[in-house]
């Protein structure tokens, strides 16, 4: 299991199938599983086998694809009402992420364009269009990954919240990617991983990657990012996103807020990696980003190991929202939009 | 394994030996393990086998008490020499908490008042005062409580970190003390329980503490305080601390100086429950108490449960420092030390 970043994929079609690294075992153990139906995906996202906003828009648009597959022997009108499931059952998946509702319009465009053609000529179509999202995904990070190296200075002490690699994405990664552009670009960079509770995509993830490709990567558990700002010790912070509201507002990760928060208190900046597909212009502010609450044995222990006490209440929010005045600029693949606001924002997408 | 806050003796004085509530495997299961020397002591501290400032100081102080019985045969000059290194070791098992210097120093003041005195008689005064100790902390505790339960409003939701319960000293708490205490005032209270990574402290302990007493508890990961207090739902704060210096900075578990740069945020009053034992006034401010940083272990995992990517560094500093300008009042035994200063920490002492 020695893999660098261009030999993981997170996600890959295989045989008709779409296969993807299990990531609710590694590091532990590195396996693919296959998926071959729009409630599969649906089951894999929700599980989080995958995970990562960019990566569960590129499962979900395979998920339509193998959905036309199934059905591709179906007469029309069955063909329509089993898509309409399949897309449906896989908007269900998770509540947070906008990169999922993206992906599935960007398919939806695909299907409604041509119902004019047979049912195998459309299932071809929305696979070849599931490709393409993947393959602008990596496109996407690499630009977002050379606008975002350029504001770290050499010798940067890089905090990271949670896990935005290759394995968020089709590839290279969003805030990870950023990092390793950096690094490609000859910077010496450091990285400190939050370990992530509950689910624990720093310590698991984000170190994994690092360690595979040799940049220094030390991790703390999530409470302790004040004491090292404190200490000097950290000299950015660059986050993934889930969802961004048109005035900037960040949905990210749980734990991503406080972050956000001791950053500004120690005049550390702090940068956004967010592709275009991330932007909800639809959404004004962070208040109206649905957060998903996830389940209480998740928070009680990790995996089969339950530490905590019994009969003991719990919450399980699995994203935060961080206000646009705390965030110093988003990285986007057109570029980077400093103190970003309602207008700057919009006129990402003229 | 039914429990109340009365019945939960941290450390206990049996058959001429210490024994202590293994609070590593707390709450999975509830067991006593022996002490019978001071080196046995300090190891049961270092191992956390207890933890908690005050119940530190406690331990310490039976740790003397010990190493004097088990040198009660010995010559004056052997007595004398073997009482040192006892002191030694001890002193040298945890660097933060000062409670253990506070305690160790009392020890000595009845041994260096008593040297005229036969070994046995001093041995029999060291237990006195050892057990003086524990009951003082009891007696402390309760009177910060009465004080602190003044604070805390019908029906506030308060957030704690880490453990200041009754399993942290002799008994009653002091952080968990005031919320005892206003819940026995009759006050509706409900308690939010960071799990305090890495040693999970919140998770196992605190949360059964509140689950044995029917004290209404959930628990979150240390990463969503900052969530819960965007959305409202946290009304204050109530920690305690192992050293607290001169101007009031407060060294407490890793991670309560992220949750006071939250609350002073959202405008969430941020307490600390604070025995006189835990000021040290020869410590000018925070910068200037020593924090410990332990194995790479606890952050890769929890016990034999190791999920980390292989070949990450680590971190692990057991303590933060929070400025005393985020402090809203340090609650002692002698009242209320609102906006925490030099002058006012002085007067408490006079």
């Amino acid at each position: 299991m020695s893999l660098d970043s261009q030999a993981v994929e997170t996600l890959r079609w295989s045989n008709g199938r779409l296969e993807m690294i299990d990531q609710r075992i590694l590091p532990t153990r590195f396996e693919y599983l296959p998926y071959g139906s729009a409630s599969a995906v649906a089951e894999g996202i929700r599980s989080m086998v995958v995970r990562g906003a960019p990566a569960i828009g590129c499962a979900a648009a395979y998920g339509v694809a193998l959905e036309s597959l199934v059905l591709r022997q179906a007469s029309r009108e069955a063909f329509g009402t089993g898509m309409e499931t399949g897309f449906s059952i896989l908007a269900a998946s998770r509540p947070t992420a906008v990169n999922l509702f993206w992906a599935l319009k960007r398919m939806r465009g695909v299907w409604e364009a041509n119902k004019h053609r047979t049912v195998q000529e459309i299932a071809d179509l929305l696979l070849a269009e599931a490709h393409e999202i993947s393959a602008d995904d990596v496109r996407i990070n690499r630009a977002m990954g050379a606008y975002g190296a350029a504001l770290l200075p050499d010798g940067a002490r890089v905090l990271t919240h949670c896990n935005a690699g290759a394995l968020a994405t089709a590839g290279h990664g969003t805030a990870l990617g950023v990092i390793r552009s950096a690094v490609e670009a000859g910077k010496h960079i450091s990285v400190i991983a939050d370990e992530t509770r509950p689910f624990l995509q720093g310590a698991r993830l984000t170190a994994w990657e690092m360690v595979q490709e040799n940049i220094p990567v030390t991790l703390i558990t999530d409470n302790m990012a004040g004491h090292l700002m404190s200490r000097g010790e950290i000299d950015a912070v660059v986050v993934g996103t889930d969802r961004v509201a048109a005035n900037g507002d960040v949905a990210n990760k749980i734990g991503t807020y406080m972050v956000a928060v001791l950053a500004q208190r120690h005049h550390i900046p702090f940068y956004v990696a967010c592709p275009l597909s991330t932007i909800d212009l639809a959404i004004p502010d962070g208040a109206a980003i649905p957060i998903e609450e996830r389940a209480a044995d998740e928070v009680t222990g990790f995996r089969e190991n339950q530490w905590a006490a019994k009969g003991v209440r719990v919450r399980n929010p699995a994203f935060d929202v961080t206000p646009a005045e705390l965030v110093t600029a988003l990285i986007t693949e057109k570029g980077v939009v400093n103190q970003p606001n309602r207008v700057d924002i919009a006129r990402l997408f003229i």
